[in-house]
């Protein structure tokens, strides 16, 4: 592969180096938005750069970079998308025109951090797929019987459940501990309060690029051009009342109350160097499930815990490759029944845990059901998300020569909102 | 109650009258929309009558009744929109000023069904509820365990899982059968084909009026201002694909495929006048789910099946006061654990079952899991939806003297679409 190199000053490490250029939204105050992408320390504004007749070739719409979701730029299309891509990173490498307009630059190029980043896209529909096996077994053993963890639907089918859209919110965005029912085991009516087992689910979501008509296929050698990128994602659960809601229909209060998300998506071309085997499937699966290539990503993968005024402690270390059924065999399943996809939906893969203990994608796991503890930095330890913990995700392909990565999502629990009712 | 009289010719039996006026959307062509409501047999396009200053001192957006959706109609709030249907009211009763206003009347009045009524709002949000003990008794004593047919936490909570809003379609948009997988107990492995499951259901949805931030709860007491109107509302369901793939997380491809809407919200003023005592809750709820008065609404339903070129039969005559859980005590739920709603976002009832068979909300019921075998008008019998079969769903509060209705809800199902895939 050609290396590249940009004018930037991209610190080694960063997440957003010349070969990743993912897109964004931020607010410009005052109810405006220019789509972004990021570079480095930098948010890069697209906006500034069209009205600067830098994609004056490419028959844009005028305000195309001034919506306040990515929604409309997705519907461009790959082709225009990947060309615009591929134009900031020309513009963005060493000696690109763009390097020596001083003025454009000014107004261009804002420092990371001084912006809010916000919610990227107007998610239409949100489904949460529960593709580790390792995960699905752990839950399997803890809940149900561990001699039938799996269930026997899990080899043949990629299940999945839809989630809530309006609760998603972006990286930053603090939530507040959830009330709900929770079931005593030992009492025969269940209480009125405030979770205790309030957890982290580590997962990764894909978007839709196209959209399609009821009643449509998408056929699983053609589910990739449907796919325009991915994030990182938090899916935020609340055990005890999940358990106790949960059977017959699935989950509901236990997960609607919030999902936190990455603010950048990047691209699925971006991604592409960092394909990887996925894990053999032993199962045969239905032909509408078989894939070519039955191939991944590499995509390391981390969690923190930072409780208040402490530093963070690393809790898990997993990878988005550990999954077992794969985004295409996602989006296939999905639509096999004709169920019709939008622009901007979002498709998150599940609690993404590894084999090994250290690699558990939820406290769930990683304390398995309160009974290991997890000592975090300020001397106290952990089984659930604690009250002005912050939580925070990271992600990332390559390595120092050739780094693709998601920033973080990160969010502040604060303690419930205080409201009307209790238990009598 | 005072009793109204219009100067429009409205059939006895109209769900149409003067006590109603709900709102739709109908297309004009061209990619141009009109809210509406209808009176009697006729579409009243309320952008001709905005046209010609029938609501010139209500301070409106030029373009408000222009939309596709009626979402920014709604989200004028309900001071407003009651002011506009009170306004409707007064314009069609008997010595209403646009009674000898030919030339506007000329434009405003379609007769129905020579225009198409669309989905009326754009649902960000869509959630069924599982309301009816009838319904989930019936269900538990056909799948699980007849002598726990309902499960322990259904007297506690108005049970729910979110549904997918892409494919909610209007009423008159055929669908086609879907594929899915389908496992015969007596085999080890799924297979892959057409379901022959395929079922409806009655249910009836509520709209979303007002929304909340994240973290804000509806208390019970405010709920009824969070709701702007109702709709009929057939679940459809693969009752083959959803029992092999629905434990542990729900209903997905099993419902996914299609939802179908009635096309007029009827507003929850109108319907007001029908309020009757709920069925009684013997299990104590908890504070967050008592009502000052647990009441609901008698609204009669019925389904027909219409087999191709034949005439349809009644197979269901239900009403929507058999519910165990009112809306408010779903938007109550809903939202205890500060899950934000938005306006649009339909909350469906769940199958409205009664306590007596020909009163059961859907096939799997009154066929009972396919062993009571159903007449229909052509000589042949149904345990569930055969291709070609027209099904259609009626509602309908009062009586001669003030019926408030909702039309109906109708679909066509259709052979389904021709796909690559087989099963080996």
């Amino acid at each position: 592969m050609k290396r590249l190199k940009s004018w930037v000053d991209i610190p080694k490490d960063s997440d957003f180096s010349i070969y990743n250029i993912p897109f964004g939204v931020y607010s410009k105050g005052s109810g405006h938005y220019a789509i972004a992408t990021a570079i480095g320390d930098f948010v890069l504004d697209l906006d500034v750069l069209h009205a600067n007749q830098y994609f004056y070739d490419l028959d844009l719409p005028k305000d195309i970079f001034k919506s306040r979701y990515l929604n409309p730029f997705i519907s461009l299309g790959k082709p225009m998308t990947q060309t615009i891509r591929l134009r900031l990173q020309e513009l963005l490498m060493e000696g690109g025109v763009l390097q020596h307009d001083l003025k454009t630059n000014r107004e261009a190029f804002i420092k990371q951090g001084t912006v809010d980043m916000l919610l990227p896209l107007d998610i239409g529909n949100y489904t949460d797929f529960y593709s580790s096996k390792e995960h699905a077994t752990n839950v399997g053993t803890m809940f149900r019987d561990p001699s039938k963890a799996l269930l026997p639907n899990w080899e043949h089918m990629p299940v999945g459940y839809h989630g809530r859209a309006s609760s998603i919110v972006a990286s930053g965005t603090p939530i507040n501990r959830p009330y709900g029912q929770l079931k005593d085991p030992a009492k025969e009516s269940p209480d009125f309060g405030v979770s205790k087992r309030l957890d982290f689910e580590l997962e990764m979501g894909f978007v839709i690029g196209r959209g399609t008509e009821l009643g449509d296929v998408v056929p699983i050698h053609e589910a990739r051009e449907y796919i325009f990128g991915m994030v990182l994602f938090n899916d935020w659960s609340a055990r005890d009342i999940q358990v106790w809601e949960y059977v017959p229909l699935g989950p509901f209060l236990g997960k609607n109350f919030a999902s936190s998300m990455s603010p950048w998506v990047v691209t699925m071309e971006a991604l592409e160097p960092f394909r990887v085997p996925a894990p053999e499937q032993a199962t045969k699966v239905l032909p509408y499930l078989r894939e070519q290539r039955h191939d991944t990503l590499d995509i390391h993968l981390k969690v923190a815990i930072q409780p208040k005024n402490s530093l963070e402690t690393e809790v898990c270390q997993s990878n988005y490759k550990y999954l077992y059924w794969t985004m295409e065999q996602q989006l296939a399943h999905h639509t096999i029944n004709g169920c019709n996809i939008k622009v901007g939906d979002v498709y998150a893969s599940g609690t993404i845990s590894g084999p090994t203990p250290d690699s558990y994608g939820s406290m769930l796991e990683l304390g398995w059901k309160g009974t290991k503890p997890i000592p975090v930095s300020d001397g106290t330890t952990r089984t659930f998300i604690e009250d002005h913990d912050r939580v925070v995700m990271r992600g990332h392909a390559g390595d120092q020569h050739q780094r693709v990565g998601f920033g973080t999502v990160e969010t502040l629990v604060l303690p419930p909102k205080k409201i009307l009712y209790d238990n009598d």
